[in-house]
């Protein structure tokens, strides 16, 4: 299986995704957030660009929440911020939620054209690299996984590196990975038996931290805590039934 | 001290680097061949975007050589190719060379605001490491270094990664790292005892041995065999004599 690896939204070379399954990953925290909103029972997620754009599209779809983050802050006037402990059952359960957070969502859209996009975090992995099995048990339409790390601001992310090892990892032996692919693996293999630490220490997990989410960054390094794989489709992230 | 490591030519979000020591990486194969061209007699390099650039540049400096690649390969009509086996004494011995990389030039370009530019790659690095730390103990103008990893058409990769790794590792405890200076030093430390196996199987080393060109992969593998270091100054890259 061919893996590929992409450091960071707004890579300005993406591959073909038109038979690829597309995997983001937003460790810190907009995917780890997404796989705990449905979780707690959230109808679903519509990711969008902008603040003004969630406010916009909030006209059409009356009764949903609005939710998201800038530089790492809830915006204004939102009901929930990007942290996973404001997604709680009792906010969100039957709720649509009109998402925006800054790395996410671009890598999302940048997804667009691939037939399959799941969201992946460490809090989910073991139920994503065992989908991922299947998936490519059962279908010959596949010819590959590319792994969008959302990335801080157009940067590499250790996070979220990290958390793409992982699933190589799990992918198994047979797998063909491009150069990012191979440094995230061995990352992965180095440092996952001290995995909190290392993401505490990243420059996002220290940014997080000073501004008093210490308990996220920690939430969102620890690996298979819940079975959910969010999917995108039709413009909606919801939670994946197996097909 | 504080190190930046930055992923490839073309970085979209540069740091300020007025302050800075910047140095650039690229194993396969620019700033070795740099590196072993000075070593062999070469006076200096002067590095050029495009073919066309060099042809140009010639027209101003008769006797000099035109060398680089496109795609790996040499250029028609150019004297020497980028491999550091073309740069054999008999060849540049006294001569100034005319030299275009796809993704080494590009680096320096990016680079040009810095105060310092040199340029590393595994067989100068202990020479490298040893001038940065006599920079640092005896400047308090400069504020930091910046590495650039030249990459592979805008690409993450891995032996220039490895090789910042080497850099940082070095460097000693002492360091502040940004995510992918971190990462760097992981993939150093795990890879250390068989970086060849590594750099051999990264996308640009296979592309090379498909091309014929193992042995050079092999050579830009090879740690501390030259003791020089190439700078930029003034449009030219001559040897580093202490300053």
């Amino acid at each position: 299986m061919q893996v590929e690896v992409l450091p960071n939204a707004g890579s300005p070379l993406l591959p073909y995704l038109e038979d690829k399954l597309v995997i983001v990953i937003d460790v810190l925290r907009a995917t780890s957030t997404m796989v705990t909103a449905l979780a707690n029972g959230c109808q679903s997620i519509i990711p969008v660009l902008s603040a003004e754009d969630a406010i916009e599209r909030r006209l059409t779809l009356p009764g949903s929440l609005l939710g998201g983050e800038r530089h790492a802050l809830p915006i204004e006037g939102f009901d929930l911020g990007n942290s996973p402990f404001d997604y709680v059952p009792e906010k969100v359960g039957g709720k649509r939620v009109i998402i925006t957070t800054t790395n996410g969502t671009r890598a999302i859209r940048d997804a667009s054209a691939a037939p399959k996009i799941w969201m992946a975090s460490f809090i989910n992995m073991q139920s994503v690299v065992l989908a991922a099995l299947r998936q490519f048990e059962n279908s010959d339409k596949l010819q590959g996984i590319v792994v969008f790390c959302a990335g801080t601001e157009e940067r590499f992310d250790l996070p979220d590196t990290l958390c793409a090892g992982m699933l190589v990892d799990g992918l198994g032996a047979n797998v063909t990975l491009n150069d990012l692919g191979e440094a995230a693996r061995i990352l992965y293999r180095s440092s996952e038996n001290y995995l909190v630490d290392k993401i505490r220490g990243s420059a996002h997990g220290r940014k997080l931290i000073s501004l008093g989410f210490e308990r996220d960054v920690v939430y969102c390094s620890t690996p298979n805590v819940l079975p959910i794989i969010p999917i995108y489709q039709e413009g909606e992230i919801v939670w994946m039934t197996e097909d």
